[in-house]
């Protein structure tokens, strides 16, 4: 029995809620658990506005409408990241400047952003990788000198904060312009493919409902404020089903158990790898001092691409599953050959190096403590 | 007790397959249901491949990224149809010819379609409305003659059929090249919010698959046939999870029971209204000798707007539920000033006049009797 990389936690309640969004007769999109779902977003980490998304792809691509990305128009991402961040904005037409990411960590490197700005610049997107914080002082800083948007892509970031100069700590996703969060099976609470987009500037509330409803102003309808709705911008069909909302209500629920457990699994990564990581130039993860740890990923950085098969190899024959992450994306097929900057070598670096080890909610102590003596063993 | 106008069907085993996805461990997107799922479209109807989506929208949105639609391109499409229609063109640039319906059907007026082609068109998008085929022979020996692609906006017309000159019954969705369907929650088989991508020409397979998958030939990796996947192409995630595949596998399951208790609740409507229609220049619906009846709608088409206000209102206060359909589209607000057309006036006819009767899988035959009656006694 191989311990595998991921599985879904099922809180047991998905299809109670399932049930009930049936028995009210609407399980298409923007009803009861939708509203719950955006509700506690709302209320619990302070956005101005959350909506429900089909998956956080989607999400960034509301970002990119709501920004009115133009062909040409710039947009400085991290080059180490999932192919979506950069692809919401190709689709309206945007060149993306790829970052590089940080020595101590595979998030984007703060201080190499302003370097890359130009005139044509329109939004920086930080990703928080691992659900760590990305230095966002530094980041708005930059905006707001510059005049940029941000979109945090906060797919792992779920209950992370960010602790700016002022010591006030902040969510992650509430402090950009505009954020993105997945719900995809792998992140801490999940409903299989689905996704949020977090608005936390007015400017952008009411087309963002609008772009939402396949571009109609049928959520104004529905609330009254309209006697019939049509056809008034773009858009497309951004909105989950009910069964959908009603799976990831059941998670949301559960959220600070949930969170309780996986930081104790990281916790437990970390006390039981530190001095074994020292001892052989393998990179664990960092938690800068204004970051906290929402327990999504653990992750090894092995000093050579060599290592890392062997480290997986070794891993698999002990029946553990691992699985690396992404390749940089400025050497993608698709965009390598539009990419105008330099290598970006840190990126390159967690692209061959990096492994991230078995993390899900039912993993045992026996499991991890197995595979931490598998890896001590290495 | 208000008689709704519609209520979701759901068979019983929706949730039993839901269990069974989230047993596997994967409930992410293209796994066992979103398989057997298309499988059954593709082997019952005969399609080269079909891909899950997470809405119609959705499917029509990977249409017009497959045809390469470009700024300027021109896309023929009927004023009377939902957003999405056009919507999906729209967001890639092309410029939407609208089409005016006929005059004894809503759907597109075929032989209107040659005088709106110019050198700039890429495609045309019949929308089959109400379940009932356009004369696809007529559109296909167009398309055929200027060299367009024809894209079937079958969103209402799972299961339904058209008969050719030569006498085949050909699937709807089947014939043109490319064809998109809808699960939501008012359609026949439904997962609340949900969609399908039908694909009959080769040259879109492939490449549909990495669009479907963000852009990466993910897909490709799993099946063994690249040994590392990575970003190739545009795209966006437009698969649905598994727990919406799984509850639309049960629908499927159930299709012929549907649809035979649908057809028949069609039919109950068709004898008890075809008189009274025809006294009072009311329209019902016309199934053309080359279409089949799918069961998915039963309209009336009033004389006046006036007429259809105080009939839902009539039919109101008999607790009856009834709703219009579409706005004209090259009227809306959004697109008015883009439109470059004359005015449509059975577009604009049916905008006013169209009025929709409850239609469910669960519409007791006491229901449509008492709903019957009370028309009879307008």
């Amino acid at each position: 029995m191989m311990i595998p990389f991921n599985k879904p936690y099922i809180t047991g309640k998905e299809v109670h809620y399932i049930y009930d969004a049936v028995a009210t007769g609407k399980i298409s999109g923007n009803g009861k658990y939708t509203k719950l779902c955006q509700q506690y977003f709302e209320e619990r980490w302070g956005f101005k506005k959350t909506l429900l998304t089909t998956s956080c792809t989607d999400a960034l691509e509301m970002c990119a409408l709501l920004l009115d990305i133009q062909p040409g128009d710039e947009v400085i991402i991290p080059s180490y990241t999932f192919v979506s961040t950069a692809l919401a904005f190709v689709r309206q037409g945007a060149k993306i400047v790829f970052a590089d990411s940080r020595k101590d960590h595979p998030g984007i490197d703060e201080d190499k952003i302003e370097e890359l700005i130009t005139s044509r610049t329109k939004a920086i997107v930080p990703v928080h990788y691992a659900g760590v914080a990305c230095d966002m002082d530094k980041i708005m800083d930059l905006a707001n000198r510059y005049g940029l948007f941000v979109v945090e892509d906060a797919a792992q970031a779920v209950d992370s904060y960010y602790v700016g100069k002022d010591g006030v700590k902040k969510p992650l996703g509430t402090i950009g312009h505009l954020s993105a969060f997945s719900f995809h099976e792998t992140k801490n609470i999940q409903c299989g493919e689905g996704g949020l987009l977090g608005i936390n500037d007015d400017r952008f509330t009411k087309r963002a409902e609008i772009i939402w409803e396949k571009g109609t102003n049928r959520a104004e309808f529905f609330r009254g404020e309209v006697n019939k709705y049509g056809w008034v911008d773009i858009g497309s069909s951004f909105l989950p089903s009910e069964i959908t909302a009603a799976f990831l209500w059941a998670q949301l629920e559960e959220l600070d158990k949930i969170q309780a457990k996986r930081i104790g699994i990281w916790n437990s990564y970390y006390a039981g790898l530190s001095e074994w990581g020292l001892a052989r130039g393998v990179q664990i993860p960092l938690i800068p001092d204004y970051a906290t740890n929402n327990g999504h990923m653990f992750y090894l950085v092995c000093p050579t691409g060599e290592y890392r098969t062997s480290l997986i190899k070794h891993l698999k024959e002990n029946a553990i599953s691992t699985v690396f992450h992404y390749q940089s994306l400025h050497k993608s097929l698709y965009y390598h050959t539009k990419y105008e900057g330099n290598d970006l070598l840190e990126s390159n670096r967690y692209s061959e190096c990096l492994v991230r080890l078995p993390f899900y909610y039912e993993l045992k102590s026996t499991d991890f403590s197995m595979i931490g003596h598998s890896i001590l063993l290495k």
